[in-house]
């Protein structure tokens, strides 16, 4: 607290009354690290405006005596982006109070939030109306929609409906003098200028304060199927998608590659787990189709797509859930690879794309020259084929030492984010950037792309006063 | 020519040769107005650069000389944005030699293109692979992807598809000091930082020149089906959509609202064109359903929707297309009707958009206030109602003067901006700004916005040369 002056902190006190302030130590601690405690930093005062006034009120306030802003959401990101540094000079502004679902309007097909409501709320706010809110990650219970936004937040229904840029129409923000823009237009076209929500959503909190959207909504999904299948190689895969979204266009909903690797792990680890096969194989896809239509012929669909792809050789066995239980099945298969990984042992997680194309030589390129130079590293990949989108991820030899393994971090990252950069690919396909991408970004970007966000950082922010020391 | 430097020019034509200079009057015209020549100005001279590196050699020359540049695609747009003003002092830069088409990559579902290609070409190279590239409107024979991107175009697929700006993945950009961005990646997840090439899309050449592109390749269509729909109101088209939407899902992919008056027009001037009712009807929809399953049941889908419409009042008539050639007449109706218009003397055309739910209001309020003002004007209304986009037009009172009713365009424009911006709506909904809506997004838009667009302008092209006199 000792880090502001008085009058600023009368000030806020004025704008957001104590219930909008956490001072307390103790209290604060929740806002000073992530949720896997991997980031943390320090504070000078937590403030949490109830409104999108009271959030300009502060940006003035901040800017005016210029103290340094960092904007939280539900604190689920994976790259720190949300922790203030170390200096215990930084306000941490949380949207956590500004929950308000302001409107939903079924003929529009849109929903208008505010920045602090759970995705898992607007999901549950749309189900209610009979529509979808397509956006789905494992955090979806207490991540917020303004963290989804200041990430352009991705997750396993990409592949159909895009990320949370995809999903936006309008925007409400708080610039970084205070003023607020107010975006929050429901329009699915607008060509009147330089489109501006698109430089606010994943730009980390770093040129403004999202303090709502107008998200788009669909139509409910009436029928689904979902299939386990085995395949000889990661080209299959892509061979595979390929077969599928011809024939089933966009009623193709998840399309999620495994390496035998990450299933071992899973199945080890993940009670009541078990290979829906006897025999072992290299490669497996989880695949959901969906429909609006209710009884829509789906696993007629989806056998005709696989049954193709065995006569072509591309997939080598395949099965098709017949219960919601089985359906629950396949998906912890898949959505336990990351807490199997950390019973091996220290992992490390990269999560990159490339183009849907060079998959399978990314992963061959990328796997030998790990072995080659670590050689026992597991490699656990896994990942959103559809989207080029692989959770590329290095476990330590079996017995190694971990504090050995961990030293070798940077160089393992290097030769991965080499290979990602040399297929054209990018080093962050879904997690941004935050504090722990930032140094990599700046080795392995363009330097004139850096240039660009650079300039277009110091024109919106030119006292660099929003969440310091992330994406740039 | 006399107003540019001799060196300059010799220093152009060491770039791209005499090839590619144009500097005779004559053969100058085709560059100097669009294609209804509604705008018309003078050039010093017009550039045809064959690559990239040579339209960044012609920008770096430009920028030293401080000679302001047109970039110019297909010349087909409506608001003036690719005509040089009337000073003779710019240069016009012509993308169309760079028409190729460098890969078309199946398994990453793209296509990568330079900016001078016929969209009609793009849409081939897809149908030649079993792909759909879906862009779709009414100049897709003349005009240039490039020119699409610059103005984010729209047209009839927006409402299953998206505009050009969600068709886009990657972009190479000439930048204001002539050097090249290089953000041709064909990824579909990539979170490094902020989003540069949705700052391209939509800003019309002033930020920049886009000289190629990596484009979202989708699966071919197999089956289709078609229906003309008779409706008591355009609020029963807000609901017939919603109806049909739920049902279908993504298989909706037209649904284009039209006026009695608007097909009393086309009945009246467009040849072979018949009412497919018996009956007059106060409103009309031409509805497309698409798969890209062979066979797929459309028809009962359609039927379905249509009969639950039938029984809530919400459709009066219907009847669904038995042959190609019946869907090429409705169709046609629809494409007949701006044709139509202008046998009925002069006519002011509005490219706006307003939230779906508000499509009825606005229709309502708009009708009224301009029927008050000026008795015995004809309104002309029809569009994209999924996309909220209307083409609200306005054609003379029968028998009144040509001279009279053109002298109160500003009149009427204000009218109906002035209710389209009452619904949070949209002054210009896909044909950009330009430079014929350059003034009214001045008066219309929030001045913050505004002021934002010039900060970002200011900082990318401080000297102003890129296409001055268009969008701000």
């Amino acid at each position: 607290m000792s880090a502001l002056p008085d009058n600023f902190i009368r000030e806020i006190e004025a704008v957001v009354g104590a219930v909008g302030m956490v001072c307390d130590a103790e209290r604060m601690q929740s806002y000073l690290s992530d949720w896997r405690n991997a980031y943390r930093g320090e504070a000078a005062l937590v403030v949490r405006p109830a409104s999108t006034e009271e959030v300009a009120a502060v940006v003035r306030l901040c800017n005016q005596y210029d103290i340094a802003l960092v904007p939280q959401g539900g604190n689920t990101g994976l790259c720190g982006g949300s922790i203030p540094d170390a200096s215990g000079t930084q306000v941490v502004l949380s949207l956590t109070r500004m929950t308000g679902i302001r409107e939903v309007d079924t003929e529009n097909e849109t929903i208008t939030v505010e920045a602090g409501a759970i995705l898992q709320a607007v999901q549950e706010a749309a189900a209610e109306v009979g529509r979808l809110f397509p956006l789905s990650l494992g955090a979806e219970g207490s991540c917020t929609v303004g963290g989804n936004l200041a990430t352009n937040a991705g997750g396993t229904a990409v592949l159909r409906y895009g990320n949370m840029r995809d999903l936006t129409l309008g925007l409400e923000v708080v610039l970084p003098d205070g003023q607020i823009w107010n975006g929050l237009r429901g329009l699915r076209k607008d060509n009147t200028g330089y489109d501006l929500k698109h430089l606010f959503i994943g730009s980390e909190g770093t040129l403004g304060i999202i303090t709502a959207a107008v998200l788009k909504l669909y139509p409910a999904v009436r029928s689904v199927t979902t299939a386990w299948v085995a395949l000889p190689s990661a080209h299959a895969a892509v061979q595979l998608i390929g077969i599928i979204r011809s024939l089933c266009g966009d009623r193709l909903t998840g399309f999620e590659l495994m390496s035998r690797q990450s299933v071992d792990f899973v199945l080890r680890h993940v009670g009541a787990c078990s290979d829906p096969f006897s025999e072992t194989h290299p490669w497996y896809v989880l695949i959901e189709l969906s429909d609006t239509q209710p009884d829509a012929p789906l696993n007629e669909l989806l056998e005709q797509g696989i049954g193709e792809a065995l006569e072509r050789g591309v997939v080598t066995d395949a099965v098709l859930a017949s219960s919601e239980a089985q359906v629950a099945a396949l998906w912890a298969m898949r959505e336990g690879i990351s807490e199997a990984q950390n019973h091996e042992g220290p992992s490390l997680k990269h999560d990159i794309s490339v183009p849907v194309s060079c998959i399978p030589a990314f992963i061959q390129t990328t796997d030998q020259r790990l072995l080659d130079q670590f050689p026992g590293v597991r490699i656990v990949a896994y990942g959103h084929v559809g989207d080029g989108n692989l959770h590329y991820n290095v476990s330590k030899p079996v017995g190694s030492d971990d504090t050995a393994f961990k030293a070798q971090q940077d160089a393992i990252m290097h030769v991965i984010y080499e290979a990602t950069t040399g297929f054209q690919g990018s080093i962050s396909a879904e997690h941004g950037l935050g504090q722990a991408k930032r140094a990599a970004a700046k080795h392995y970007k363009d330097p004139l792309e850096l240039a660009l966000m650079r300039a277009i950082k110091t024109t919106l922010d030119p006292k660099g006063l929003m969440n310091p020391g992330k994406v740039l």
